[in-house]
């Protein structure tokens, strides 16, 4: 049922970081997965690894489909319906959408990585990389990426 | 309350990766630990970190108690609960179990990692490593795999 | 929308490894922030990422607020509506608290890392790192943290 395919090895020589500012309009998930793959077109990664970290409590790192936008509604729906705004949360002092948020950014979490080949993401065919924000109103979001892998010669 | 044991280090030198595929026979956990535990074992992997990365938008990647099958029979049940097929989803052209898989796989992820010491990961006792397949027919799956450390001469 | 600000390099050399035992007093979240910080520290990490991952099931690896107390109890509030212990569960063999723990690990997930700049963690203004217990009973539970990256020489 499994089946290994052939591996591939290669030196593991720099880290390369960089931090990705992002401006959400709101409750919703804005895509990154260009500019994921601009950093690792600026850097030259051929072989490694990107680790995406989210400096955040109310927004969170999610790969998920980029093909139908519905998917993305149904998926906010579905973390309303996880997190509702009524269910007598203790900490409400920063407005009715804040203790949801939180929870919703626990259970999608903030750290992610994807692998990279010859310089690309190794994304499925349907997958897209965003940032998830769980509150009403625009926030500026911070991504932090790193490549750890090897680079062409700069 | 917290004790700091010996520290190790190692050399970084080495990324490793290959390409697992899983034959799911629809909804439900297929473990994985012991073809994660033959890419190691294959590259010569010593000490450093082994990256999994699923490349699908209605399954996940999960580490989870091996012992008992029950246990990942509730799993499920469990997510039924989280994203019931009845809910009311805007998504539905890839049929009923399609929106509650997107919404399973962004809860659990599909984005993890092992530490890997003397060549072994370093899974607590009761852990196992499983893809979730969250459609009801059979798929196959892609899970990249990737160590990043030291490896023994070959 | 989105600016990618000044990309760091530095060359991965070493990894290093460590056990960290932490005993929770029963259900609710135990913040390690510092011992991370102090793991860092003692290894002279300068620019790099640290993995956490974590040796259980019935357990969980949370980043989140560590202002507000009430945060923390409305995230087990959170989990306890997700996973309550009345839902009928068939593994029940350890007890009523051992499957709602086992989904609420499954859900929040046992491995993370955080980006490490100039030795110091990359963590927002409001983050903390967490072992969340999910069982009733005082458990001791292991975390495995590792550095990959750059150090100071010793």
């Amino acid at each position: 049922m499994i089946d290994l395919s052939a591996i591939r090895t290669a030196r593991v020589e720099n880290i390369a970081s960089a931090g990705l500012s992002v401006e959400t309009p709101g409750e919703g998930f804005v895509e990154i997965t260009s500019e994921v793959a601009r950093f690792l077109h600026d850097i030259k990664a051929r072989e490694g690894v990107v680790l995406l970290y989210l400096r955040h409590t109310s927004a969170s790192l999610v790969i998920q489909e980029n093909a139908d936008a519905d998917v993305r509604a149904d998926l906010a729906t579905a973390l309303a319906r996880l997190a509702p705004e009524d269910a007598g949360w203790v900490h409400e002092v920063e407005g009715p959408d804040d203790m949801p948020a939180h929870v919703k950014s626990m259970i999608n979490g903030v750290s992610l990585h994807l692998p990279v080949a010859s310089g690309r993401m190794v994304l499925g065919t349907w997958q897209g990389i965003y940032v998830a924000e769980h509150r009403r109103a625009p926030h500026r979001r911070e991504v932090m990426l790193q490549f750890l892998g090897s680079c062409e010669e700069r």
